[in-house]
């Protein structure tokens, strides 16, 4: 299935991972928050190619998660910041890196981040009403404003609309 | 480059990359924790070849996210059940789907979850320790016992060296 499809589901997961574009992005937005934000910086850590790179930088930008800053003129040239979306996103690929560490990684975790606060960073995903820590088991689903039943969410739109 | 460097680069985020797989996994993670958790189900809400579906599934059951149940024994028919590192990592997706929400959502959220304690769920990356939702600007990184200079982080590395 063309990856196009991914963005026209009716589903912000479908579309957040569009925007995403694949598995280079989240690498991408992980180098420019640690302050790899240049075009040679991020071939060179990452170990793509030149053509893979620009392909997903310009995603990236046209997704509004990157923008381009200029920090000098003779010659033109920028490096990559993170947009008030994409800071967002970090946050989240921050929780799926730790996820990463608590599952899958045996030799203890690569990076380890300090919070402002003080103290080593661990995240949770919590709930912005009661302060708890989310659990799956815990939660319920509703159809929104924006659902329709359609290629990605087609069980999932008459499942929600029978229990709510 | 192969999917397999995913998994060696030594970095939590590759490694939760490489188990998610692609794509389609973390909608079939969406679906599982929805309650569509049949093979058949999950064929005919994503709209997937069973080929592809198959592949995702045995990945993710590989992977330690999901795990079969055995519901019924003549003829055996099993349903997919998340295990505890899928939980978590379903909050982590639902923390993605609400970025995707804010930012790319013109119509609306398609799915509103309610958490059990009766609110409506927003979820919020916060920090165990304060409490405080995580920015990426309020954060700073050292390198961890699992990090090693080699591609996915062979700057990365260097550049965390330097600062510690």
């Amino acid at each position: 299935m063309s990856r196009a499809s991914f963005a026209e589901f009716h589903c912000s997961l479908s579309r957040a991972l569009d925007v995403m574009g694949d598995w280079w992005s989240p690498l991408v937005l992980r180098d420019v928050y640690l302050g790899i934000d240049t075009f040679d910086e991020l071939v060179r850590d990452l170990g793509v190619s030149r053509p893979l790179l620009k392909d997903r930088l310009d995603r990236l930008v046209d997704g509004d998660v990157l923008e381009r800053v200029v920090y000098s003129t003779r010659p033109q040239r920028f490096r990559y910041a993170l947009t008030a979306s994409g800071r967002e996103l970090v946050s989240v690929l921050i929780a799926l890196t730790q996820w990463g560490d608590r599952w899958h990684a045996p030799d203890g975790p690569p990076i380890v981040l300090r919070h402002d606060c003080g103290e080593i960073l661990e995240v949770s995903v919590t709930c912005r009403a009661c302060g708890g820590a989310v659990r799956p088991d815990e939660t319920s689903a509703q159809p929104g404003p924006g659902g329709r039943a359609a290629p990605g969410t087609l069980v999932v739109a008459e499942r929600l609309a029978r229990i709510s």
